[in-house]
């Protein structure tokens, strides 16, 4: 079975019964499973976890678009974190039995759906995008919300689906298709936070670091700890071990040890291929001698 | 859903036809996978590795061990592997959404049917062991399929289930219930295997070591290494992490590190997830966060 992970950012992240209703049009889609909602009031933006056959997740992605945008009016919004519409980011995830390539084919389709039906701007980003500088969503998604008009009226603002025109109360939104991506957070046992910065940029790829690797030093005032925060956006590339044993030994040099690692949400079996490997010291260890694998069909 | 593992040893392991037409008595049931069939000529033993929901898993195993103690003649039978019938040992194994003691009644009831269908005497081991010096399926088997006739005269020798009468062509069956079991190898940089050996002392129950271990000393004459050669019985009370990790300093002490390691065949993800929590120091790391996890209802 093709398996594909949807993870829609909407625009509303407060009004609790508001995302009931929006997340209840995914009840004709029981193939399609919600295994996350995770709402921030300051944000005001709510992050959902869809997994399910390929065929099925754009359609329940597509209800659940519709119902967003029915519900929640951009006129209105408020929140810490840049959006640029009611459903402001869309990426799909290959998870299984699919290539990047097929993701970026349901992303573009879904998008031109969504675009007509709902009657507004969609760009594509990251795998998806169809001209190289709207790879980046941070790039796409500059003068956010209040900015939109104006952009439509120029051309390097035109969008890649859906309509041209503003549509006040909804935006536009950001639809695309990338790798998994890994939030993993290494812990040190300081209270310096320099030294979490330091070693962030050490890693990193803006600054130096390895090229799948986003990362900042965090004070964490209740453990009395610091912490290098960091996504890894590609685990083919960037395995988890060697960002990790490059944090220990670049933290030794300030006599600074790890003293855990969280790993937030959800992981792909595939990143734990090469950890088991590397630690076990298993060169031909494949997820095929998972029991757990010749479950899945 | 509960699934179940079955791993019967059949006692032949040269005649690829007589395996074969013994194997064709799986497709009745296809829900039951049959994930490896690994024949041993030396040993005249195949064994084979069946999973699949714990209410079919049985009902194949049945059918399988008809066919081989219809097309085996142990009055015939050779091989360097102990063996006390046909259908020597047939152990099962609780993988997913059901404890130990729900395989033990599936494996007491897959003996009594296959004994009282087939004639034959069944000895229930580990787990699913009625008499506590039957638990080691070694102490069952000793005598092997020559000395059977002369222990089903004798009251300790009576079976648990099906008929106490010697049946010459089939010999017994030894059925239980047991952990999963991982079949872990440590390759040494070195070709003295005087230092496999000790080190396989230092980590087996027998000889002081781990609990759920079971490891001998092996030369790799063709890789010029010696292995330590293991059988984890129980990770969940000795975790892959702490043996391997306990032969790495042991060998320290002989300037040898290890090369290598092997897993041979399969284990669950359960025995893995520790070994994140260990080596990436994630010590909420659990199952649930792997995407997979959710695939498997």
């Amino acid at each position: 079975m093709k398996v594909l992970e949807c993870i829609p950012n909407i625009s509303e992240g407060r009004d609790k019964g508001k995302i009931e209703e929006i997340l209840a049009s995914l009840k004709d889609f029981p193939s399609v499973k919600c295994l996350n909602v995770s709402s921030d009031e300051d944000h005001n933006r709510s992050v959902i976890t869809l997994l399910g056959p390929a065929d099925a997740v754009p359609k329940a992605m597509l209800a659940l678009a519709l119902a967003a945008i029915d519900r929640i009016d951009m006129r209105r919004h408020q929140g810490s974190h840049p959006r640029i519409g009611a459903v402001d980011v869309v990426p799909f995830v290959p998870i299984r039995g699919m290539e990047m390539a097929e993701a970026v084919e349901i992303a573009r389709g879904f998008g031109r759906e969504l675009g007509d039906n709902a009657g507004i701007p969609i760009y594509f980003y990251e795998a998806a995008a169809l001209r190289e500088e709207r790879r980046n969503l941070a790039d796409v998604r500059r003068g956010q919300y209040e900015g939109l008009q104006e952009k439509l009226k120029r051309p390097e603002g035109q969008p890649d689906a859906g309509v041209a025109a503003f549509n006040p109360k909804a935006g536009a939104t950001i639809v695309g298709a990338r790798p998994p991506l890994i939030a993993f957070n290494v812990n040190l046992r300081t209270t310096d936070k320099s030294i979490a910065d330091v070693i962030a940029r050490a890693v990193r790829h803006k600054t130096g670091g390895y090229k799948a690797v986003k990362a900042m030093g965090v004070a964490l005032k209740d453990k009395g700890m610091v912490q290098v925060s960091m996504n890894l956006v590609n685990f083919n590339e960037t395995p988890i071990h060697r960002v990790v044993e490059t944090i220990r030994f670049e933290a030794s040099r300030y006599g600074v040890s790890i003293a855990e690692c969280e790993l937030i949400g959800l992981t792909p079996m595939a990143a734990l291929e090469e950890v088991v490997r590397f630690y076990l010291q298993i060169p031909e260890f494949s997820l095929d001698q998972v029991i757990e694998t010749h479950l899945l069909s």
